[in-house]
């Protein structure tokens, strides 16, 4: 629906999404920042206590920062549209994207939500449009669907510009499935797909107070896969979704993938890549083509002991699949790196144990500073 | 002295300081990188077996991630200097600066050092020469003198733009003094010094490995201060270099002052100001001139509540005087606040506790982009 809350006239700015079962399962992600904007609080109170039926979001406006008359709003969304689907209150998720600080145009909203709910259709159309509504910096829709051997689907919907912008609602997906899945089964399949993907990526190091995953099932299709299936189907969902919103990066000049090789752990891994993704002065240097290790190295050198055990002198890394830095010192000519792709691969390896961690992140180029210096005004 | 090692032809990179006595006290901190240069494991070693009475310093390489070969030139350089100027080795520190990731020209550093010997003076002239050797990106030298109405002195001289740069060895200092300390409360005076200083100065989170501020005492003054008094005369020396390396950070249009207040202890205030201080967001935001207190707000919601209790709907947020949320929701009208001026100041009231906490940072700049990308190559 165009309800008119973006100021540019016709833009769709309000999606309806509902489960018509017969199954009702659902679950939740949100994000883990501790400003947390009201629609959040309300959905995941929601979801405590109930499946969720549906989903109303909106962009142009993130009801973030705006106190108890916000979260009277986002509860006003949720009251005025259960009557409408002879859903209960607490069976209805609210999502919001756009500015932080202001308060939503509450008419708008509601007159927006009897015509998305009269409009309500299963089309193909139906779900870009949903797609469309969902945007705010964005310059493409992000979709995804996933047919099984078996007959169940996932259909996926995502909004974000690389986890770029917290004064936007970063990234907000609703990911539906016609597979018969429980509330548990549901929790666990997300929450493990979303640990790999959208929790390593990292653009810009910002957290939002908005970001949101809601998965909805409805048993449609009349099959209940297995655990392993569907998770790993959900985790190519996220992973497809996370790699299309790093690909629509603010000003993004490059894509860069940054493994961590033979860590201690898991955790080990995750530190050090997320220390080298969030290093302005390794992602300004991508940006300008230079395969520059040693600002990787002094990156990797930040992480504590404690949590990331390895000797800085035993470390390689490798860009674009040159060894550019052997056992912390000089390796093979960085002249032979070639940074022309889009995509970087970056391959550190710590020699310290088994583990594995692959991580996303973007370049920090002058169109970042640009976008972000001049949202807003 | 021009030694060779910079590519431009005549330009100053060897620097040498030495302590004359009749005391001789010392006292230095490092970066707390794991990935550290030769010349900081070298001082560091020689630091705890000895009192320094010289330090030689060279700018156009960094000696860091150079292996065993680098630890030997680094050693090369102190075993060289000390006979000349009839002191032990491990009387003798070594700083360098540059490039990352390659060997030193050993053979100008030995020639430069004889010729540094040779040329020693206590001139006024002397020193400024010093404080331009050790430059690198820098686009001034930065010096500080301070004079006691006791008739003890400081003066000091510190290299670095804005901790911008871990590709060079960030920041140097050497700090002299005539009065009479030892080197425990040299070691206890320039610790106090540092942490509210040069640790508080925090331009884009980029930690260097070759970090280094040392300082030598000679007593000859003959007048031996109070440990409260040189704190405090050090701990001036140090903010006012601090806010030089600030002032002169790569391709900065604002200088920006965080003060938390009312945080629950100095570690909770220290947490919060160096999240929001980090936020590429709000420092992009910055350079726009637009006082987007959302961004302030959801970096501050990234500090987990063990690190520092506060309710987010307490938060009251002031820029340039103007507060523009209050309670965690909208305050003031925010095109009130006058973002013209270059310094910017930002208060983040937590209302959480007694301790208040102030870092500086700078604004993420097309320059900063363009420098750091072109570095290099």
């Amino acid at each position: 629906m165009a309800a008119g809350i973006k100021h540019t006239e016709g833009a769709l700015d309000l999606a309806l999404v509902v489960n018509e079962g017969p199954v009702f399962a659902s679950a939740g992600v949100f994000t883990s920042n501790r400003v947390v904007a009201a629609p959040v609080t309300l959905t995941r109170s929601h979801l405590a206590s109930a499946s969720l039926k549906a989903i109303i979001l909106n962009s142009g406006g993130a009801n973030a920062c705006t106190g108890q008359a916000g979260f009277h709003d986002a509860q006003a969304s949720a009251r005025h549209l259960a009557p409408l689907l002879g859903c209960e209150v607490k069976e209805v998720g609210v999502c919001s994207t756009g500015m932080i600080g202001q308060r939503l145009p509450m008419d708008k909203i509601l007159h927006g939500t009897d015509a998305a709910v009269a409009a309500l259709a299963s089309t193909p159309e139906a779900g870009a449009q949903a797609a469309d509504a969902i945007r705010t910096t964005d310059t493409v829709p992000k979709t995804y669907e996933f047919s099984s051997q078996e007959g169940w689907q996932i259909g996926a919907m995502a909004k974000g510009a690389g986890m770029l912008a917290p004064a936007l609602a970063t990234m907000l997906c609703v990911i539906t499935s016609d597979a018969i899945l429980d509330d548990d089964m549901a929790a666990a399949a997300l929450s493990e797909a979303v640990r790999t993907t959208f929790n390593r990526t990292d653009s810009d190091g910002c957290m939002s107070t908005n970001d949101s995953v809601i998965l909805l099932a409805s048993g449609a299709s009349g099959v209940a896969p297995s655990e392993e299936d569907f998770t790993e189907a959900l985790r190519s969902t996220c992973a497809n979704l996370a790699r299309q919103l790093l690909a629509d990066a603010e000003g993004a000049s490059h894509d860069i993938e940054i493994t961590v090789a033979h860590a201690s752990d898991e955790a080990a891994g995750e530190a050090v890549a997320r220390a080298v993704s969030r290093s302005n002065l390794f992602k300004t240097a991508v940006f300008g083509n230079d395969p520059n290790w040693g600002r990787i190295l002094s990156e990797v050198g930040t992480v504590p002991e404690s949590v990331a055990p390895f000797d800085p002198e035993q470390i390689d890394v490798s860009i674009n699949g040159v060894m550019v830095c052997r056992n912390g010192g000089v390796g093979e000519d960085r002249s032979l790196v070639d940074m022309t792709p889009r995509e970087v691969q970056v391959l550190i390896d710590l020699k310290a144990g088994e583990e594995n961690v692959v991580l996303w992140t973007n370049d920090l180029t002058h169109d970042y500073v640009h976008e972000n210096s001049a949202y807003s005004s």
